[in-house]
């Protein structure tokens, strides 16, 4: 099952700068062979569950190890059954309509 | 690894009316021997992560079975290594500062 | 236009306990008349859309105050024209569900 | 108060492509005049606090007047009183940690 994920970690009591974090988190992703695409809130994600589902924890698990005490995470995922969707079809879909012709 | 969880799962292209998909997500939960509390606009979830999120998982596997081409979920999530805690605990320090001798 | 939502707001920069602060949302919310419902991830909001949204503001505003000098928050909130419902409703409508007599 | 934040709105009854109703929500968003970015799974806002949240209602406002019944939308929202910071500060603050000499 693929799924399109979309994840934002939040160390706690780190203080009020989490870049560090959010950085080996990244690491954390790509070493898993995930695609990925870093935003203003978060990461998308996609692949397979299981690969997108470990990396999610490893990424817990390495926050920890560099100090963070406490982690809260908010995750969107989606799954479908209807057809293959990618992350850049989604975009691409949504764009496609803003342009001038591309409601036809 | 503990993690307490919240889940708001939406199947899309099954019209309105979701209550029958939420439902059966309660079931593989509760069939997971996982803690939950189902609120207005989720679920509370607690438990060790391999089974929390194996769980979730079910859960997708479920209602796309039951009909749903597609599914939105959003999770939130919270780990911590400083010291135990349940979801119990987290309700009850937050009720604890409401009452009125609460602060002391 | 009616909005049933669930705040989850988290204080960044406090170090790692952060009931105080979720506790100061409450009254808020409380003072503005809103019906609440505080769970282990969050907290359930009903009513009116602008009332809703001036206590969340009211929140953020309220948690600098105290000192918070970051805050990151996740919302998930609903709406629908098709008919009225409330927080209880959506919780009964799943329970209704998973009561032995509750399919009929 | 400025605010970044970030919108994922899901229309239910409307069959399982959304893409419409998330253009008509870029229209909305780009209208008001805030700076978006749209990603796969929601879109970056930056704005004030109430011309970010107006723009919000009216989404929910257009996307229900096109005909979907009911919409859950999931969103994460940040403020801080530390210093000024933009969604492109935030995607630099992690690239340049991700960098060869990022870290110096």
């Amino acid at each position: 099952m693929k799924v399109i994920a979309d994840l934002c970690l939040v160390p706690l009591g780190v203080g009020v700068s989490v870049s560090e974090y959010i950085a080996a988190c990244e690491k954390v992703l790509q070493e898993a062979g995930l695609v990925t695409r870093l935003h203003a809130y978060g990461t998308n994600i996609e692949g397979e569950w299981d690969a997108v589902f470990a990396a999610i924890k490893r990424c817990h698990e390495v926050v920890h190890q560099m100090g963070a005490p406490r982690i809260t995470s908010s995750l969107r995922f989606g799954t479908r059954t209807d057809r293959e969707q990618s992350m850049n079809d989604k975009v691409e879909s949504v764009k496609r309509r803003l342009s001038p012709h591309g409601e036809e």
